[in-house]
């Protein structure tokens, strides 16, 4: 009974509109805290900054353990990804890191408690569920893809090697200068330099540009047509909702009819 | 009675289409003298466009003013936002400015006086106010979009600060450094810089291209559908707009001929 | 009779598919003859080229007239805006250009010859109409577009003018390094020169990269929806057609029905 | 009746997934064998890759003999593109290449032995001929752009020749440099040089850029109809085959109320 009345509390707190506005606020600004971090600070100004820190992090500890709480059955409080993850951010920022080696993982975990907006605003949430749910879609065209440039890096690096290593030097390099063809950044460089030894390299870049433009293009449009015919489903079935009077029912009516016809008949 | 008739006549010149045209043509000479005044002029010339821009301002006061004696209820008039820009542009223009200061102010009012076309042409107003009717569909895309550059900013300036404080000073140039990089504008030299000290920032530059690629590929296809859709709605009204026989006037039909045979069988 | 059998002849002639396939070869053969004379070429070998230019010329000035005298009507010819495309193309290469002056307009009217190849194939003549059908709606977008630019490049050449003046000497060549930024050719170039005088110009560039991306997309946008609308109308046509039993004539069938029954009532 | 139990032995072990995701796993394997390859090896290492090699090669000899021994008409195996595809891949890599000449073909067919996967994986072979048949629809636009680059070349190298010869020697490198401005690769650069001595030549970079955009797009948006009309094609059909009650059978019922009536009449 008595946990009960403290769920309920919890609850009631945690479905609060303003302290949901006031846990946005404190993202913000520990998200401002960051950034003002990145600028030349005072002695007294950086000892500020870390007290902050200190207290959005217990904040933050504050406001998971409200949310716990305030779950009726506490396992369902682990069944969303967005809530483990903003325990995992919390508990981690929580572990004091003093020396140089942990210090960086634990400025990189403060950052991603701007992450924290995501999981927060409701808005963000659908349309992150909506990002994550249209990768799948992509998984044969990226593997394709991937085909199509460890190719090309495999034959790169086994001809152009001794042109020019830093480019070339081996498969992993030369993947990331695809890459770097791939978004046109300064890729006629790379191909006059290999055109010097085979002059007719630029049949190499040409016939990779063509490729892999070609099978973004077929991405995009794969998933703009998956888009449309969900909405156009969706669409169909709110359209033939509203129709009580379908061709069925006319049907049964004039059945009717005839049978009251043929019962007179007789 | 007197005021009404004063209305109506500028009512009458205000709709008038030889105004109107001569109103657009007042809007690109002025642009035109915009556009002479870059180049290097004699004395004589700068003096006579200081004299045509006044004559340009006086037009403009004039046609505001015309305008506004024409609204049949005065406070209509500053209902819609092309009027209260028009008279802001107009005004603005009309405060003499000598000093150096305020010039550089003046000649910027002047060039937004190339807007006041928008305003003047029914067609480009409708574009524009589509195009501002889509911007709050973005809304949330954006929000996304800035917390991504956002994170990516704090990470960069916090790791590669050292390295080049000129694209990675502050939170603030990182941010300007990771749009450069979403454009593709050498942003190999930015990650071969980086990768002399940390061998694999590759992956923070590739997941950042692939995160603002895929949120920003939503983006435009979040729009197309939304356009699609709107469009498909309107189709479907219009289509079912000229269907005067519908299911149910049949179901009616065929209801009063039911009703006729049970009458007749009684 | 005598000249409507000429007229018949030709018109046969100017039909047979062997003519036109010959009448195509021709045509690349012209072109790979342009090509050919890009190279350096002995003598022997140019001499022999103008000669083979001029059996082409006097080629295309047969079709030509072959075809003129093939049309039953002689004033239809010059109603196809291809006929007269081609006539032009085929004149003015008559003309013997000597002096080096006229020369270089002699090989350009030899290349547009090339061109020839979209008046002969249907196919590619229907795609040309087609595009040519889509500019137009184009155009207010095009209009918003290039007021955008003016008023940027206005802004641009007065203040960036002491800073580059080969970049924004002039509103000429502000239009032309605006058109650069837009195709993030070395942007950040041209913004990081600006931003030593002026920090804050970065949203100069920002907001014209965000205008002119926002009114392209738009207007991307707004062709994809016209040609869909088009062929959705299309679609809805021919889906339609085959319906001989609409609504219409099911009421007709009931009326008659209803009729049937009133009649025997009486 | 032996053969068709070998036949029916082969074509058990052929379908057995184990051994299909053995097969894959092993094309895998020697992906990474030909990315190990890329990298400085020792003696011992690069021996050991030689036999690995050798062992691959006779792994997908003895795959395909069992393919081959497992199909019921022997002459269907040759009728899949897929079968042909790898039979010569295999068939060619057999070939001892031990001369210099030659190796860099046998080390280019390994490579294409990666091409393998996609004849494996149903998913991505569905991919690859959705990819393939949508080529087609393309070919009358890439002519039209092929001409227009074609007609560019020509204009350049005849007027920009003697100004930077790597650029515009000829029509073949002409065309490459054509290509580089239409992927905005420093195109700026290759047109301030034209300037220098043609100042109005930036109208022939605006209008190629304007017309292969344009072309380009065009093209884009014709794949996106086509695959969506498709779609809806798909989708239209679907829907009617439900609708078993159509307004044809209404119409029949009604007729057949009439001749009940009529009968009863008379």
């Amino acid at each position: 009974m008595n946990t009960n009345l403290i769920q309920a509390t919890f609850w009631r707190i945690r479905s609060n509109k303003a302290f949901e506005l006031f846990v946005v606020f404190v993202i913000i600004f520990s998200a401002l805290v960051i950034g003002v971090k990145t600028y030349p600070l005072s002695e007294n100004f950086l000892r500020m900054m870390i007290i902050l820190d200190w207290g959005i992090t217990f904040f933050f500890l504050t406001e998971i353990t409200i949310r716990f709480l305030g779950e009726e059955r506490k396992r369902d409080f682990f069944k969303s990804g967005w809530n483990i993850f903003d325990t995992v951010i919390v508990t981690v920022s929580l572990i004091p890191v003093e020396d140089s080696e942990m210090a960086v993982i634990g400025r990189l975990i403060r950052i991603f408690r701007v992450l924290r907006m995501v999981s927060i605003i409701p808005e963000l949430r659908i349309l992150m569920n909506s990002l994550i749910k249209a990768l799948p879609q992509l998984g044969y065209v990226l593997i394709l893809m991937f085909i199509i440039f460890y190719i090309y890096a495999a034959i790169g690096s086994t001809f152009f090697q001794a042109i020019n290593p830093t480019l070339w030097g081996d498969i992993a390099v030369s993947l990331l200068t695809l890459f770097r063809v791939m978004t046109f950044e300064d890729w006629t460089d790379v191909m006059y330099e290999t055109m010097t030894v085979y002059p007719l390299s630029w049949m190499y870049y040409l016939t990779f540009i063509f490729f892999t433009a070609f099978a973004f293009l077929n991405m995009v449009i794969g998933i703009v047509v998956n888009v449309m015919n969900e909405e156009n489903e969706r669409a169909r079935k709110l359209e033939h909702e509203g129709e009580e009077v379908t061709l069925e029912s006319i049907q049964r009516d004039i059945h009717a009819l005839k049978v009251m016809l043929e019962e007179r008949g007789s």
